[in-house]
């Protein structure tokens, strides 16, 4: 067999993972820890896999600095069963804390597609729960400004009355649009603040303690496909007979009480989390790899802005240093443009389906010289077609 | 390093993986089919990794006999995520079907731990329907015989009115309990069967067409945790705006519309599965698989019914091919006999923690020399024992 090409992965997630994770991942593969076993034939509840468990948990707690007051969980279904287990629980945990208000609501900053579907779901399921649950949005970037790739000025947003609000939910990087906070969005005290960080989970540091429950899947920056990762303050944890009713395996506190193995969890795909964490403290950990995605997100940018033929729909303001997004002066121009990329190895430059584009994600994987790379290709193509127009 | 040793792995999942299959594994890890990527790096929606999951349905289809007005899904979550789906779609189905009636029956056959927590997760999820939904117990083998171990005579179950029932439920082979349905239980033809097969899947074959569901985790008999797969006749696929308001995530027809995509699926799981199923292909098919099981289980329980020493507390009609339980005359002699397999490189034989006694999980990559080498261990063991009991 021939050498295999070294390709340039560009895709939004899943996405490329460390090669000498997987390198290790292979030499594991048949025999873990010189247990004759692969990671995968291990029981969820042997001595072994509970190191690996405990382990990953260890690690994440180390270099996001978790405190000792919020539970890690291991779920699955993705962000997705997130946006209906976040409602549930957290509007559980409003109603033991406070029985029930006349009515409660739960705020939304919807800055792009999946903090919109997040609301929306929300909305859904709060149709059918016995007590008024308003669903507010705080603001709406599409309503504001026409599409999404911005966010209004935080003196614009409309929280509700905090004493009645279970949760307020953001999206902290938008994959589809590349809209990224680039501070935390402050909210009253009382309040918890609710984060899905599925793709910048670990790009940079983050201060736990300011929020009530911070998410991710692993597909983007962690790992494999088929686990998501819930950080959760503990006093947020309702039981399971409080508030909406849920199934079991969308409850926080059951997967709480349980250290995520209520049943059997996606064993390999915590091991190979665990493996990537191993990888981000080689790499010095997320002060680091900050620096590193600030730089290679400003080179990118910077060939965008600096040229005529590319242009970025997204506001300096809030830009993404994991999706980068961009457009051509033409559709014709961008097909042509991804006709090109494929003869040098780049795949998943295409921008999502609802948005049309190019998309380039960047995660912590993604080394600088494929991002030079991408940038020379970028500089060639429009050497080509601006020389070609005059 | 040493050699690894070689383990006879009795676990009940995660379980016990073809070694050709893992190796096949490794040998891709880094490179699949030449794309200079891991199956894990490929993007969901590109034409490689939908190759993959089509080629899994395919294979299933195939081996299963699965007619064409059947959906292929691959859900996350395990057993536990589809005791609230089947009972949030089905009864969807039924009202989507007839409208409301009065009051809508669930039907459970109840053997062992498995369908109790099915038949206690609808009760727990009914109670919130507006609807009046009543969970039956068809049968209940702990209160009919004190205990698991059996199922009473089909000629004493009790059905709910098949014209108000939205499905009849049951596990066709309880993992815990060792208790396995030799038929499929007879329904009346208007009233879909659900089976739980998670831990006999392609064990045998089954008559597909007998089933509204059959689904089934993947970590016993079909490769890793982490991915479900459930195959429902497509006529029960209900809107999701209709019946019980349910997570995005567990409707089955969003699943459905979407070929198991709605958000990132475990790619990877989804990949093994695939690659379990050439394994199962190259063993000769289902039938040929059955017969190994049933000789391999016949060996087993006939070591136990043949000597003083062991017992088995499950009634020979419902004895599992799965998952063989036994006992020993005293909890001190099965604790000796657990501390003598570990030196043997035999794990995982220790029975469930609420059951107690010894589990030997038997599934389709289990060789029959391992099974063998068990009973070897325990004719030995026996001898040392009544020798020094004379």
């Amino acid at each position: 067999m021939s050498a295999p090409p070294y390709v340039l992965n560009f895709g939004a997630g899943p996405a490329k993972i460390p090669s000498s994770v997987l390198e290790r991942a292979q030499s594991e593969m048949l025999n873990f820890d010189n247990s004759g076993m692969s990671v995968m034939e291990l029981s969820h509840r042997s001595k072994t896999f509970g190191k690996i468990l405990n382990g990953t948990k260890d690690k994440l707690k180390t270099l996001m600095d978790i405190p000792d007051n919020y539970e890690i969980l291991f779920m699955q279904g993705g962000a997705t069963t997130q946006f209906a287990a976040v409602f549930y629980n957290l509007v559980a945990a409003k109603q033991a804390k406070d029985g029930n208000h006349d009515e409660i609501f739960v705020d939304y900053l919807v800055s792009g597609a999946w903090s919109n579907k997040a609301a929306q779901e929300a909305e859904r399921l709060a149709k059918n729960e016995r007590s008024k649950i308003t669903v507010n949005k705080v603001t709406d970037s599409k309503q504001q400004f026409g599409r999404y790739g911005n966010v209004a000025p935080a003196d614009t947003w409309r929280f509700s009355d905090p004493a009645k609000t279970a949760y307020v939910y953001y999206c902290d990087n938008e994959t589809v649009h590349g809209v990224e906070f680039q501070q935390v969005p402050q909210v009253d005290p009382r309040v918890p603040l609710v984060a899905d960080v599925s793709s910048n989970f670990l790009s940079r540091p983050l201060d736990v303690r300011k929020y009530g429950v911070i998410y991710g899947g692993a597909q983007k920056n962690l790992g494999p496909a088929g686990v998501s990762i819930v950080i959760i303050r503990k006093d947020l944890l309702a039981d399971l007979d409080v508030g909406p009713v849920r199934p079991l395996m969308l409850d926080f506190k059951t997967m709480a009480d349980n250290e995520s193995m209520y049943n059997t969890p996606p064993t390999f795909a915590i091991y190979m989390v665990g493996l990537v964490l191993d990888w981000l403290v080689e790499q010095g950990g997320l002060a680091q790899i900050e620096q590193r995605n600030i730089a290679k997100a400003k080179k990118l940018y910077d060939a965008i802005d600096n040229s005529p033929l590319y242009n970025c729909p997204v506001d300096p303001s809030c830009r993404s240093r994991m999706n980068v997004v961009f457009r051509l002066t033409s559709e014709a121009l961008e097909t042509k443009f991804l006709a090109g990329v494929s003869e040098l190895n780049m795949v998943q430059l295409k921008g999502h389906r609802s948005v049309g584009g190019i998309r380039a994600s960047i995660y912590n994987s993604m080394p600088e010289q494929d991002v030079d790379r991408l940038i020379a290709y970028m500089e060639s193509f429009e050497q080509a077609h601006t020389e070609a127009a005059e």
